[in-house]
């Protein structure tokens, strides 16, 4: 290779190796002779030389669930599109899975990494890669505590908000919600309709509820916001319960797909007619809501349009910080006095929609 | 580095760069320095060190599709506890998508590759692989023409024709079929009850059909058997067509969960009563199964299971070429006249099961 290259093999090796100082010229004499060569294609040895994997990360909950699975085949598309691989992790909403996956794909060298973070407390793991200026998109879920990360997110308060203010308007006054957030049930309460969406999509959904109902003059009562873990069976035994205890319900509103499920299960269980004697309304349109009887209504999220819109944002930063002066962090930038070269943080926010379908009518009678 | 290591530049560039030879005591020298300097975690460099990458490529039709989903959630789930890394793909039944994403991770060094491939054609561009000796795992659909490579399948054939004979004891005779391979009836005709697992899916599905009508001594009428593509309204369209043109069809059966919501859309619009006029089997147990009414009868696949196993089984090979001699290919073992290290090709083939629900009754009187 040296001798094809017309340098010592030491400027070879540095070349290829990606490290210690090497003139242009003879970089490019060396990567031209690799060429050539057919360099068995390495593109290892390619990422270290160009200092780009072109290999994304992206780290979900669980692309079992299909809405991530339908997020992530969108940000599949529009990486391929660019020419850009994925490496995919789920985390099952575990902190440490989620900081072991984020290592892992720093170490493999990804140009960047769109994650749906966990927990809205320590961001500890995440903080050191945003500052070394590794490219990263949050994904549905926000962190206050990163507010110079990219987000794209969904207005999941609003969702909710006119989710319930149609039960409302339908004369509905006992409306339960079944939240994964139902312990931050207090906390939430203060939270405004303003700052719900800088909360996680599921408190972010209960933040609207209760402002659905403030603003209608019902008190918010504790025992009708009823906690599921993002189990099918866990929702139904769930809402059977609060059906058992609470007769006086006439709606209920699911804030997430798998409890959606559950709840439908459950009624279908009780024996109470939908929508006659009990309204409900889930959330994400799945492809069944229109299969089962009555029809649901349901909060629409554009879910592919979400993984899209993410990749599309990262892959804009990706190629910022290649066109930024010597490849340098954030860290960097500010330490050396320069202006920073990288943009603003810019926080997406697709809409979703209430699709009204034969789930929900009005009040019953008595 | 060099220095640290106590070795020349061009020595160091050659470990790290992973080329030309290099003495054992020297490249240990090199690794060992390499760590101590921490060489700034470089996942690439360590790769070209070590020979692997700790990564595997995942190629599916689509991630978005609920089977894909399920499967892929279970290879990262295997492949994690190893400590290996998941690249993922999707090819929408493109063989030339499914080339790219194959060079793709090929150029990328993945260790081993777990695909659904294509067609049952031209296998061009898996063959150099394989003679390489890359580890590679056919998930869900075999390859005739590739004998020496695993693969991990459900016995499509059998569950299929557990599905129509139980619509044959119920007592149809007019049991129509909606398939993908439906262009592919006069071949299939012809395939034996043994080699109908050796099609791809929806082709051995099929086969699983005529073999139940076949053995009733029904004939196979094929008209009765309906082509759809993956598409949901493509598919209720292709049913209420079939319904309008024939309308003694007692009975449908579904080959694959997008045609399963398809259909079951058709019959609720057609006005026809299942089970009471018309019975159906979908394919792929999906969660909204229990919750249409009636609660559909479907085969089960293991969808989890397979990927789990597809995955257990590409570990198994890499790890067995890692310790054969000098990792060399199959194609260099063969040269050299020596025995082959590698195992012989598995098949792995899991089983489905006909969970009997409330879409199927008896065929209606008159």
């Amino acid at each position: 290779m040296a001798g094809v290259a017309g340098v010592s093999t030491a400027t070879a090796g540095r070349v290829l190796g990606g490290y210690g100082k090497v003139s242009e010229t003879s970089r490019r004499k060396v990567e031209e002779a690799a060429q050539r060569l057919g360099y068995r294609a390495n593109g290892l040895a390619r990422s270290l030389i160009q200092g780009s994997t072109e290999t994304i990360g992206v780290i979900v909950t669980d692309v079992g669930n299909s809405f991530f699975a339908s997020a992530v085949r969108a940000i599949a598309d529009e990486v391929r599109a660019a020419g850009y691989e994925m490496l995919l992790a789920n985390t099952d909403a575990d902190p440490q899975t989620e900081q072991r996956a984020l290592r892992m794909m720093w170490e493999k060298r990804v140009d960047g990494v769109i994650i749906a973070p966990q927990g809205s407390g320590s961001v500890g793991h995440l903080r050191p890669l945003v500052d070394d200026g590794l490219p990263i998109v949050l994904l549905d879920r926000p962190l206050a505590t990163l507010p110079e990360v990219d987000q794209v997110i969904i207005n999941n308060t609003s969702c909710a908000r006119s989710a319930v203010n149609h039960l409302i308007e339908l004369g509905h006054r006992h409306i339960a919600v079944i939240s994964e957030a139902a312990h931050d049930f207090p906390r939430l309460r203060s939270v405004t309709l303003a700052g719900g969406d800088a909360e996680r999509p599921s408190a972010a959904r209960l933040v609207g509820y209760l402002a659905a109902l403030r603003r209608a003059g019902i008190d918010a009562d504790e025992d009708l916001v009823v906690h599921s873990p993002y189990n099918r069976a866990a929702a139904e035994r769930a809402v059977l319960g609060l059906l058992r205890r609470r007769p006086e319900v006439t709606a209920i509103f699911c804030t997430d797909n798998v409890l959606t499920s559950g709840a439908v299960a459950a009624i279908q269980r009780s024996g109470r007619r939908c929508p006659d004697d009990l309204s409900v309304i889930g959330f994400d349109d799945q492809d069944w809501t229109t299969l089962v009887r009555p029809q649901l209504t349901v909060v629409r999220q554009p879910r592919y349009e979400l993984g899209s819109a993410a990749a599309h944002r990262l892959l804009q930063r990706i190629e910022e910080r290649r066109s930024a002066p010597n490849n340098r962090s954030r860290a960097e930038n500010t330490a050396s006095g320069d202006a920073p070269k990288i943009q603003e943080a810019q926080r997406l926010v697709l809409r979703g929609r209430l699709i009204k379908r034969a789930s929900t009518g009005p009040i019953p009678p008595g």
